[in-house]
């Protein structure tokens, strides 16, 4: 096994650059390998940096370095596409130790890469540096096509609330691998595959963002905390009321089978689960677009109200406190 | 004392949007707090990402909080200034063990966003997430003024090599806090204060950048890995060869006392000492702009040369074998 502190940050470097450089887009005038790179933006920029630490947002013994990668580019991407934006390109930072594998690195690039290029997107430069753990940081970068950004901040009285795909799967697939982790059969797994996938990779359809955009949408985020969580931040940043009919709220049709494997009411997994990515928006009523589902309503008040019953935010300080 | 895991993510968040929107600039449509941040572009933009990790590119005993933070703007911010760009903004994206005290995240924060401010730029949103360690990302975007990207290619024989300002100050300082820590008398540290300030906080000017790229610049970059390392990057970037006349390169007037204090031949600093980030620019004979100091020539061939000696990069992979 070559190791990063082997072969060097250079080299890996220049392989990275290799990579992200097969494919070129026109509006990229330097891409990767400069100082920094240049593009040229066809109307607003839209930006924004998330960060995935090993042992805490990913493990290495649960999911593929290339899912890793990938994942990691789709979180930011999901930001991206919540204020109704197309993706452009991303920056990638890479901290690792120097006793990491090469490979391991070289995958988890392919899988930034390969997303991003799923994307019709570009990779635009990053950095490599020497850390004790495994910590990617991928800022995303797109523009608004002659739409406005969809902010939290504008759901009104008399719209509807709507999802752009299902929830709970990542919830429920992070369950299953945590479940085996605590002694459970191992062809769990196998059985409910799809979850696990789900969790590993979540692939939601970020074309729904600027399609939404275009539509008629008053206030939009993506589900990366859970719905609940996302709700009460729409509602207290719109100063509106939200509510949502449960029963309304999409599962893939795999959700419930694992839920009854694992003695779980999936329910919970749609509603509180996390990194499903999905966009959550609030829409004119009559202009919802093709492809999402609406799921409750807004009305003057304010607060998130689950099948009538006020919720709070449930999760907290997720990143600190959450295992 | 408060830690962050006391006090969560969501409220520092919350207190880091606070200090980062105190000013507003008139090309920022949507700062921090909502899922990503929109601003208007007047040109191609600009792009680059770097990563400092606690241990290894910065120590809390060494620089203070603020200092840290501001000297990750500069970092990056002088990504930008190399291209010929103008800072616009920046993300942030710091980890942190949920141990830490809340006051040194709000410093680190602080000095992040006073020095973006001095750029006449704008924290655009960011990130805050556990880890083992400090480790900061700062992705910094800018625009090209109506001028062509400098690249590290565009070098031409008979062009000539300049420098936007003293080098081998960051390089002194560095020299000065390890030896007090190897056991030489600490007022070291206040006898030689310009050196362990040029180490805290280099202190470049970047306009030094769009300057040049307005003014027949031909290649540009800053000196983040000291001058041999980037005078060889350029060299074999743009197919040339670059020649140095060592006793050309400027060098603050207090570096030789730091020399002579510690035993080692200044010019050493100010010819392998990194993140002064100062640029490096090659110009067409005649056009250098006020305030850049010529330091060499460009002529047909290859390679680095410093006073008529060949010169190979002599940091190799920094990252992974420094300490």
């Amino acid at each position: 096994m070559t190791t990063v502190g082997e072969i060097g940050e250079r080299e890996l470097i220049a392989r990275f650059t290799r990579a992200a450089t097969r494919t070129r887009t026109d509006d990229v005038v330097i891409g990767s390998g400069d100082d920094a790179a240049v593009f040229l933006a066809q109307g607003p920029v839209v930006v924004s940096t998330d960060t995935a630490v090993a042992g805490r947002h990913f493990r290495f013994d649960w999911s593929t370095p290339d899912q890793i990668g990938a994942r990691a580019v789709v979180q930011s991407a999901a930001d991206i596409a919540a204020m109704g934006g197309r993706l452009t390109g991303v920056t990638v930072s890479i901290g690792c130790p120097p006793e990491t594998a090469v490979d391991r690195l070289l995958a988890l690039n392919a899988g930034i890469v390969g997303q991003t290029h799923a994307y019709d997107a570009r990779v635009l430069g990053g950095d490599l540096v020497s850390s004790p753990t495994v910590v990617i940081t991928v800022t995303a970068i797109g523009v608004l096509d002659d739409v406005a950004p969809a902010t939290l901040a504008g759901a009104r009285p008399g719209d509807v609330l709507a999802v752009s795909g299902p929830l709970g799967g990542a919830a429920a697939g992070l369950a299953v691998l945590a479940a085996t982790e605590h002694g459970a059969d191992p062809s769990l797994v196998v059985d409910h595959a799809e979850a696990v996938a789900a969790y590993r990779l979540p692939q939601p359809d970020l074309t729904a963002g600027p399609t939404a955009a275009r539509t008629g949408v008053s206030a939009m985020t993506d589900v990366s905390d859970g719905l609940v969580e996302e709700i009460v931040t729409v509602a207290a940043s719109s100063g509106v009321r939200l509510d949502v009919d449960s029963a309304a709220v999409p599962r893939a049709d795999w959700l419930d089978a694992a839920g009854a494997a694992l003695g779980v009411d999936p329910v919970r997994w749609a509603l509180g689960g996390g990194e499903d990515h999905v966009l959550l928006a609030t829409f004119t009523a009559g202009a919802v677009p093709a492809g999402w589902v609406v799921i409750g309503a807004v009305s003057e008040g304010s607060g998130a109200h689950v099948d009538g019953e006020p919720v709070g935010a449930v999760r907290g300080w997720q990143s600190f406190t959450e295992t």
